[in-house]
This record gives C-alpha cells, structure tokens and sequence, in this order.
C-alpha cells in the first residue's frame, strides 16, 4: 500500500492534467520586444547555448522539477531525461523528500541520470531538508545542482502540510555554505518578491528560480485534491513577469552582473516568445513543467477516477510530442532573436524591452526599475 | 400592528436577502498584499487576537450592527450573540432609535448582553439622538462603545427619510465629551472621505468605521422598498479600499499612531483575503453584516411575500453554517498572515502592499499616501 | 409643399427618436464627486435656483434648442414653452432661420414667448446669419439672450449642407458687438476645445455652451436621412466631459472669474448625477434637448414611414411625461447637493471632484488643470 | 508551370483576401484629434495634394506595393494603374524580384506604367538585390523612386525564406548611394523602431514607410499557406500608430525639418480619419494594400481551392469599387481637415493631437515626445 505521500505524487499528476493554468496570467502580455527590421545577422550564425551549471546547454530551457519518488514515476522521469539528453537540456529531479525517507524510491530519480549521464541534473529538496539529507540527495543522481523549494502556500493549502516555517532560512544558508554544488532557491508557483531576494543574496544564494503565479498553481492543485475552491486563495502569488522584475532588481542593487548571476524564469510559460521577453528582462534561464507533463502524459492517462499512471508502452509514442513541443518552442525562441537582432542571450537581454499595464503600475508601486545591458 | 419605523426593520432584512453586493465593487482586487516565500515564523505563533474597547478579542472581525427594535428580530440578535460569545468576537446592535422611542423593543437588543456576558458589545444610534438617549442605549446593553451611524443617503432614499443633517456635528461633538465608553462615528455604506475624517478627529473623535461602497447598499434596499431602481443614486459612495485609504491618510496627517486610533474597514467584505488588505492598508479591524446576516436566513426565510421573520426552531440550523463562515474567514485572514509572514495584526500593517488601476488613481488624484509602518 | 429646410427639420425630430446616444460616451463615468457623509444642511435650505440672462430661474436646467420654423412643430414649442413655464426653466427656440427666409413661420417661434410670457427664452441662429437677421431673431421672441450654434460637422454630414466657415468668426464678433442681449455660442454636439474657447474669448463672447459628443449626434442624424453609416465619422468630436474641461480651462486661464461666466454644460446630459458633475466642475448650467424630445414624442410618434408630426391632441398626455422627468432630474441634483454639502450652486462648484481613466489622460494630455473654488 | 516565387504571389493574393487584419489593432483608437468648432476656412480652399518623389499628386494616398512577376497578376496592376491614373495618385509595384531573375515577366510591372505614364510610379526590390539589379527595376518602369523592403518576419515564417539578413543594410547604403531616385525604406507590417530609423537616417535614407503591424499580417499570409497558425508570432510587430511615432521621433531628434523627410505610414490604414491622425502626427503620406485588393477581387475571385486569379473582363466592374472606395477615403480625410480647421496638409501637421491608452504608454516607455509644428 502506498504512504500518503506517495500518493500524494500521483494526485499531483492527476490534478496537474486537469487543471488549466491560472487563474492569474502570467503577465507577459505587457511584457514587449521591439521589432528589429533590420538585424544585423544570418540565423545560422545565432546561438541560444548556455554555460549553466558548469556544463554547456543547448539551450536556456529547463525541464523543471516535476516528480520521483513512486514507483509509477519512473518511467515518467525516464522519459524526461530521455528528451533531456537528446536535446541536450538541463533537467531537475521532483523533490526527493520521498527517496531520503525511504531508499527504495531512489530508483525513481536515479533513472534521470542513467539516461542523461552527461547533461545537467538538479536535485530537488525541500526548505527543511538537513544539510546531511541534500548531500544525499546530490549523490544518488550526482547533481550538477541542488533546488531548495519555496512553497508555503503549497503546505498552507493541504491538510496534511507543513506549518513550521521559521528555520527555513537557517537551512537555506547551512546549505550554501556545505553544498559541493550551486543552491538554486525556487519558488513553486508564487514568486519571490524583492524583500526575499535581498535576504537569500545575503545569504549567499546567487541562483533563483522566480517561479511566479501564472501557470501551474499548487493552491488549486492541493483544494482540488480535497474537492475544494478557493479563488481568493488560488489568486495568491506574485505573476511571473512582476516575480522577475523584483529578483532582477535586487541582482541589480545588489550590484551582481548579469554573467555571474542566474535567474531562472518558471511560471506558466508557454510559448519561446514568452520565454523571450523573460530573457530579455534578464533571466538567464526558463523551466516549464506542467505544460511538458500534458504534452507527455494526456491522451495516454486512464480516466480520472483511478490512481494508476501509464504503462512504460504507453508511453512510447508520446516523447515525440514533447519533443516536437520543445523544438517549437526553440525555434519561436529562435525566431524572436532574429527579430530582435540577437545573436546570442546575452546580446538578447541587451535589447529594447517595455512594460506596459500591469506590469508597468506594478513596477513603478514597487519602485523597480530594469536596467538593460546597454 | 407594527408602526412605520418597526415594518422598515423587517423591510431591511428583506431586501437585503433579495439584493447582490454593488454595483459598485469594494476596490480590493487594485490593493494587491506581496507574497513572502520566506515567512521566517511557525503558524501556531500566529496571533490574530487584538485589544479592542478594552477587552480582549479573538479576531478583528466585528459582526456590524444589522438589527433590533422589533419582536421578531430578537431571535437574530440572540443567534449573533451566541456566535460572538462562541468566537470570541465583539459585535454592534442595531440601530438602538426604536428602543428609545418604545421600550417595551428594549429586549430586541438587551439579549445580546445576555448571550455574550463578557464580550465586546456596541451599541448603535443615529447622529441626531441626544446624549441623555446615547447614555440609555449604552446603558441597556453595557456597551463598550457606541457607533454613531451617517446614513443620509439612505435618509434622502426613503420616503419618510429625516431632513435635516445640519446638527449632526455638533450632536457627535456633544456624545463625544459625555459619553463614557468611546464612540465609533461610522458610515453604512457610502463612506467617509478624507475631509470628514479631518473634521471628526478635530472634534476629538479617534474612532471611525468607514463604511463604505461595495456591499449592503441602503439607497437599492429603500428604492426597492419602493419598488424603484436609479443606477446613479444606487451608485454613489466611496468604495471601501477608497474610503479606508482617506481616512487613514487623516489619522495619518493628524500624527495618530496606528495603535491609538482604530480605523474599521466595513463594506462589502466577503473573505479573509480581502481583510487581510484592509488590514495590512491601517484598519484595525472590519466589519461585516449583510453577509453574515445571508449566511444565518438564507434557505429558512419565508417567501418574500410575507414579512415573517423565521422562528426560533428554524434557525437552529444556521448558527452552524455562521460559525463555519466565520471559521472560513479567519482561517483566510491567517494564511495572508502567513504568507506575508506576518506574526500578528501590528506585523501586517507594515508589510508591503501596492495600488493599482482605479484605487492608484484613486489615492494620485486625492492626494493620498499611504505610509506603511516600516 | 415644404420647402428643403422645413422637411429636414421634421426628419431631424424622427431621426432623434430612432437614434441611441452615441457612439462616444459622454465622460462623465469617469468624473466622481466625493461623498459628503455629515452635510452641514439641512434640505429645505437647499437652493437650486440661479440668475440667468438677468433672470431667475428655478434650476440650471435649460430646455436646450430644438425646434421650430415649420408649423407642424408648433405644437411641440407650444408644450416645451408651457413646461419651462410651470417649472421655471430658461427654454431655447430651435433654429430661427427658417422663419428669417419665411415670415409665415415666425408663429411656430413665437408660440414659445406667449406660452412663458415672464421666463427666460432663448433665440438661436447659425453663425453665417447677419446682425441684422439676428435682431430679428430676438425681436420676434423678445430673447433674453441669443445662441449662435456652430455645426460644421453636421453641414458636412449634410449632402446640402454649406461648405464656408471662414467669416462665421467675424459675424460672432460683429454680433458680440451689435446684440442687445448677451450671445451664446454653442456647439451642437461636437465640443469646443481650449483653443476656440481662447478665440471666443478673445472676442468679448462670454457665455459658451459646450454641446459635446456622447448625446444627440448630429452627424448620425444627417447619415441617417442619406440611409448612410460611418463609425469615423460618427465618433467625431470632444465628449461632454472632455470640452467641459477645455471651455472652463480656458476662462480660469483668462481670468474670469465664476459668477461672470457662462458655462453651459450639454450633450448627452442624462440625470441629475451627470448634471451634478458638470456643475461642480464649473458649469453655471447644463442643458438638455434630446432625452426631453423623446419624452414628449415617444409613443405618440405615428410610424417611422410619415413625415407628420403628432397632433395636438396627442400630446396632452405626455407633457405630463416631461414634466415627471423634469422633477427627476431636479429631485437628483438635489440628492447630489446634498450628499456633497452643497446648499447652492455655488458651493456645489467648490466641492470635491476628480477625473479618472480616459476623462484624467485627456486633461494631462491637453494640460488641462480644473481649479476647484476653494 | 510556374516556379515556387511566382505561385507564392498568388498565394499572398488569396490569403490576404481570406484573411483579416490583426491580430493587433493599428493602435490609432488611441490617438485623438482635437474639433475645431469654428475652423477659418471654406471647403473649396483645402488642397489635399502635395510633392511627391518630384511630381504632383492629388492626395496623400499612396497605392501601395502589391504585385507583379506572374502574367495572372498582370490585370490587377493594369487596373490598379488606371485607378491611379484617374485619382492622380502615387502607386507602388509589389516586389520585382521575380522579374529580375524572369526577364519574361517584365510585363506584368510596366502595364503600370503603360497606364499611369506621367503619374508617381515606385519600384520595389527586397534588401539583398544589387545596385545593378535595382537600377534595373528602376528602368523597366520609369520609376521615380524605389522602396527596399524589409520583410524578416515574413522570412522566418516562409519555409523557403531567406536566412541572411547581415548585409541588408551594407545593400541600403550602396542603393543611396547609386540610385538616380530616391530610396524608401519599407518594412511591410512589423514596424521600424526609432534605432531602425535612427540607423537609416544615419546612411543616408530619408524616405521611411513605416509598415506596422495591424493591417496585412505577413507572417499570418505565409503560416495559412501551411496551414499553420502562431498566435505568438501572429501578434509580433510594432503596431502603424506607435512605429509611425518612433520614426517621426527619429526625424525631430535629428532635425529634419517636416517637408525634407518623407514619413510614409501604412499598415492597417482603413478610413480617411486615421489616415487624417497620421498625417496630424507628422506622415507626409500613407500607404493601403489589402484593403484596396479586396475591393478590387472580393466578389469575383473563384473559389478559394483554385489557384487562378480572375480574368480581365471580371474586373471590370471592379475598378469603379476601388474608385468609390478612394473617393470616400479622400471625403473622410478632407472631412477630417475641415473638422481640425486645416487648409492643406502641413495645416493638418501643426493641429493639437493627443495619445491616450497604450499608445500613451508606449510613448513614455520609448521616450518619444512628438513634437507638433507650432
Ligand atoms: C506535477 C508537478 C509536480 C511538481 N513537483 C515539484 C517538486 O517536487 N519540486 C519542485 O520544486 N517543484 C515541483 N513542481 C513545480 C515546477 O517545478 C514548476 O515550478 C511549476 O510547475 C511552474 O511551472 P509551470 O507553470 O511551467 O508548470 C511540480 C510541478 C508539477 C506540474
Ligand atoms: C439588514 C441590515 C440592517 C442594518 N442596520 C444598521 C443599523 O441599524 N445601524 C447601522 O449603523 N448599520 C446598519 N447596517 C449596516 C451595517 O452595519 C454595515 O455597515 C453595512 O451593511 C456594510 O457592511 P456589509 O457590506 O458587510 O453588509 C445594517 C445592515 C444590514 C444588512
Ligand atoms: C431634434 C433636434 C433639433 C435640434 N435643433 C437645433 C437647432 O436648431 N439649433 C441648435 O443650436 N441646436 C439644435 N439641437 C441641438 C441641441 O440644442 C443640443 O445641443 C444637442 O441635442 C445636445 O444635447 P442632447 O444630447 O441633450 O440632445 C437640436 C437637437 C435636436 C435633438
Ligand atoms: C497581396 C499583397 C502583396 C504584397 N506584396 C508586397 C511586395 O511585393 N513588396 C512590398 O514591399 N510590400 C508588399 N505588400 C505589403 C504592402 O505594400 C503593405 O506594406 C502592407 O500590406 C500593409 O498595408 P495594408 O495593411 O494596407 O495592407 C503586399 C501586400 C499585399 C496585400
């Protein structure tokens, strides 16, 4: 019989394959490039590889963390890290509370490395993980790095969740200061704000993954499971867009230069024109998941009443879809540097960008002002 | 038979039940609380409690003044009691008039005091009763203060309505330096604009509830009374988030630190998320009635042919689906507390808080500034 | 036969009962008067009455120029007359120029000076007509004041319509100069901006009705006779709100001070909340013609089809109609007052007001600064 | 059978016929010229023609580039040559790449000047042809300038597009350099930004078309023929109002005086009054494509399986649709003239026009400040 948590995986994926994204947008609408009509460059000659982790990747795409720890997982994570190889992205494991309680899961993360031996592959913990616990965690998959999550309103919304909040930063910072690889600190869904920014750079942290409202929403998720709505609740959280603009901020005050630091933009988005205004902004990275796990597991789950997920055949034919999802989305990338006159990211993130609506009332209430590369 | 004024309580409560909120909305969705990842706090620390009138209370949820004054509405009044009592909550009598006219109605009103013995109870006048009256309805409740309610938008609404709001000033002015528990000037749904405020605090009072746009709306409950509608009548007022913003940019230009003055943000506030605006903005505390009042009638009314207020048997039932409510709101209000790592009441009015769209233009073209505590 | 000029001024009556307002909004939703919750008044010493042309009258309501010049329409002048007459309001004739060519039709003008003997009539010309003309005009009436309306928009809208404006600017001065009575000069529903207010001015004109777009269109009454649409077209000219702002700016700048100016404030003017805005914005007046039309006409009026106007007869019921809208309309701007502490028209104009989305980015952009009495 | 080059010209002809414009709107809801109640002018004063490229044209309506390179398409140049010869107009030919590799089909270009033999008549090359063959393009039609088309998106979204955008602006110099005509810069729906134009000025170009987004969707043509759809990509560009503002801005900061340099706005124009608010801005002139083809095919092209454009005789009727549909443009503009108080087109240039919404954010954002003639 599967322990609660466990289960709770599977729900998770359930859930996910249900839900749409929202119910807030992701901001990205105010976000805008400006048309380069002339741009000085042949479309061979661009570049969207990354040094990231200490290796080099294809491209700023990051499969984010998405699952481990069940049995009925690992094919899912295989076939992640399948992708991941093929197209040589960067890839994080789904958090490993599960396999640090009970090592027979282990396996369930450790398939990503098997299958991507050479890429790069970030471990996934939670805020009150042991220093002990994520050295663990970094050497069952021999990680390239280590996520810590952030996702009080996650715990908040389930019954069953955490409520002890207080140490998380201690942890935080024990973590930077033992971990053999970079800390990346990632929010679920709900955003970092400047205040948060300015303490994790002080303690040391220098890679943030934004994760803003706008796209999976974990408060959604957790209701669904107990048959619950709450739109205040699932309103909760700063868009990715805004999320962005204060973490790039405090970078900026804090005097980081773009190189050094990593931003990485996750939040409902979805398409390489999305990614490309983030870049712009100043990430140095994007993840997706949610839309990734549709692209991999709809049409093959069985209907919604059972806990089971696919069979490994099931899901033969489905790593093309995600393959295909994923060139799209580099190729719209690809297209937005052209139009923009990019060669590379860094010439990207040097190139006209404004904020309008939203976005812009937002940045100017909270006093934040982007300064691009040039 | 029942007399005029006694017909318009049950009137009241009526139409109540038979209208929506609005049309103007509560200006909530522009006030915007920043998500914190980090609350460096356990969520048993938290502490929703505040002292309010002297006594202690469990929340900053009042339960505002909605009835009294007529037989059949006594079973009401007794049902909030108990939910007060139950939830340790203060809560307001309705407008104490008929009593003093009639007292033979003094029990309508007198069986709060009796089902919440030690709890934090308001008695209610309107602004041309006398002080040697506002004595007799504190006195028959044992108040621990007395509201003051403006209604001249109502006034000019019905029929019948009073005339004459020269001397209102000069009557609170009077209660002010005679009466022995604090008085709570408050609007019931139109609110209090800045210049009010000034004018109040200038007269010594420190109490003011704001009342303002975007819940109950008297001016639609006394038009359809006389089976009328006026989209433009029905639509005056200052919103709540507009109207709290004026008159704590008052106590604010009066040097009134946040712990002396008590600002209640009443007026179309349905749920946790949006108190917990109002209170990160300076309220001390909010109110709510016609809300609470649907949750405890709504489903054991008669038709709305008849004016018969439900007997006592039938409202069993609802004290159950109030306190729930109730359970529902606090429960709300901790988790914005949470995740704007707030440990307690002071705590969260000095978290960050934004203004966007109309409320931004809103405070721009008043003149308002919001000063936060930090 | 009717000549030209006569039928058209029937097929402008029928084209006004089909047509909505329209299609620009009048502004004025985003003009907010701030509420008053303690008025120091009381409602009998409200006063809505105003000196204007040299008399007094009841309201700054003006039954605004409609009709005449054809003798099927001397019915309606006689009921607008007698209107005006029983509720005290200044009342403009429509366009004198018909009777001007034809003397015959001089009656259907007159009809208006014996129904309200004492009161405020109004005479009203184009801006091509001669002093001597003019003179006429106001004698025929005994006017009070003359309006010279400008219509360049619906002479283009008209396939007969005249094509010269360059002298109409010396005939107003040389009538400025020659009137026995003062001149109004009044768009019929396209604006005036700042700049020809600065030229009127200049001129020695001192009373300016703004007739703005958002009421009457004057444009989409003329396609209409053709069978022809234009949205461009249709959509031209400075809403009421906007122009009110202009015309007011430009007496603040010139220095004339309130109580000897002239604002009158109309199109599209449909309750006493919008009439409210507009006089505490500076208008000393605001007028009316369409919405009143329709009272008196609608339902009455024989089929689309006919060219004939109702009979008498018709007609007795419905002055009944007018006059119930009338006392609406006042019974609302008294409400306002009220509700703003304002117990004359004067006061009214140094409350509180403040402009918000598009009417706010219309007066930054043309810098634009209402100044408020106080 | 005909080549890929000269099938996708008629392909662009069908797809634009089933397409409709956007999805971006051209942004001029957003910018608002100011009535002129009392304009000094007669109607038959205002001249609505100007130089152009050397020569005089009747209005600044230019018929822009469309087709040419494959005999079916030969008739619509002919009769869209004779509606500029009959009107007096400016008329582009579409893209003459096709002749320069096809020397065959140099017919289907030099009807046009066959037919319009005094009138303005503009080559059109796209930006990686030689000097030698753009000389050549010039001849074969007598052209009194040359537009260089700068079309990259529509590259990116054509499977067979060019991938080589490096030495475009290399060819623009040269084209300055060696043309005995004027050259034009043309970007065909995505907009020129103000360092694109900031960059042109600086070769040496003085004639921009800016071409922005909200009109004929170049990229939305190439993915239907596809059968693809990229509401992303669909969406990129700057839209007509805002490109028109970067490029004028571009002008101002480099002082070239208003009747040197010659601003041509196109992209989504469909009425006289927004091409009347382009021209206020500072246009010297505006361009229409898809909207004049459609007069010209809808109605008498087969259905939309076929491939083959109509025969000489349907067309017939045809022109006279295009004549009414310029003749109504040109009423509207002249309307639009009358209405502002302008007599010509410089007039029109130094008239009040404001920017509301998103073009006024856009604005800020960019930091483009249109400065107007007075
Ligand atoms: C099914 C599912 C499981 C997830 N589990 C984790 C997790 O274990 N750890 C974590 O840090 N994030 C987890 N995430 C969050 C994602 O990494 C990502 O931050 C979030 O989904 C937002 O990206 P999206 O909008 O592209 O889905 C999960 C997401 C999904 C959809
Ligand atoms: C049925 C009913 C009766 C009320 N009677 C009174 C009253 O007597 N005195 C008073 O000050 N407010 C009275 N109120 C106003 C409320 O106290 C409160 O200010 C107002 O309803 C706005 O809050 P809400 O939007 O949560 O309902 C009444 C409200 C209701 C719904
Ligand atoms: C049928 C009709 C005829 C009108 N005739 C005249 C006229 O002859 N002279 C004039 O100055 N205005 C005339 N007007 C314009 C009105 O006086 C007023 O300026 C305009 O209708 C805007 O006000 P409203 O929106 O309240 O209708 C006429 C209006 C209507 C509806
Ligand atoms: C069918 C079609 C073919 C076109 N071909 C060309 C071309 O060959 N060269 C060019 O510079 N522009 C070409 N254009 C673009 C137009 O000149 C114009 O810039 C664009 O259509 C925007 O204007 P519109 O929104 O009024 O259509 C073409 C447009 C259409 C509709």
């Amino acid at each position: 019989m599967d322990n609660l948590r466990e289960v709770r995986k599977i729900d998770h994926i359930r859930q996910t394959l249900a839900l749409e994204d929202g119910p807030q947008d992701n901001g990205f609408s105010h976000v805008h490039l400006i048309h380069n009509a002339l741009p000085a460059l042949n479309v061979e000659e661009i570049d969207l590889s990354l040094s990231f982790l200490g290796k080099k990747v294809n491209s700023p795409l990051l499969i984010n963390a998405i699952t481990g720890g069940h049995q009925s997982v690992t094919e899912i994570n295989r076939r992640l890290a399948q992708v991941a190889a093929r197209k040589g992205l960067a890839l994080a494991v789904g958090s490993q509370s599960a396999g640090l309680r009970n090592p027979e899961l282990w396996s369930s993360y450790s398939v990503v490395r098997e299958n991507h031996p050479d890429g790069v592959i970030i471990a996934n913990v939670n805020a009150d993980t042991t220093v002990t616990e994520a050295l663990r965690a970094i050497e069952v998959i021999e990680a390239d790095g280590i996520q810590v999550h952030l996702n009080v309103a996650q715990e908040l919304a389930m019954k069953e969740g955490d409520r002890h909040f207080r140490d998380w930063i201690k942890r935080i910072s024990d973590l930077v200061q033992h971990s053999p690889v970079p800390v990346i600190v990632k929010e679920v869904g709900f955003g970092i704000s400047k205040e948060v920014a300015f303490e994790l750079l002080d303690r040391g942290v220098t890679y943030i993954d934004v994760g803003g409202a706008g796209g999976t929403n974990f408060v959604s998720i957790e209701l669904r499971r107990q048959s619950k709505e709450n739109r205040g609740f699932e309103s909760w959280g700063i868009p990715t867009a805004m999320t962005l603009g204060e973490v790039i901020w405090a970078y900026q005050q804090k005097g980081i230069p773009f190189h050094e630091g990593a931003v990485i933009a996750t939040g409902g988005i979805r398409n390489g024109w999305e990614a490309a205004k983030a870049l712009a902004m100043g990430a140095t990275a994007f993840g997706m998941a949610g839309s990734i796990l549709k692209r991999l597991l709809l049409s093959v789950v069985p209907s919604q009443e059972e806990r089971l997920i696919p069979q490994s055949s099931d899901l033969n034919g489905r790593i093309e879809a995600v393959e295909d999802y994923i060139d799209d989305f580099e190729q719209e990338l690809l297209q937005a540097m052209v139009l923009t006159g990019s060669q590379n990211l860094q010439d990207l993130h040097g190139k006209p960008c404004i904020f309008t609506g939203r976005v812009k009332e937002w940045f100017e209430q909270r006093e934040i002002v982007i300064q691009r590369n040039r």
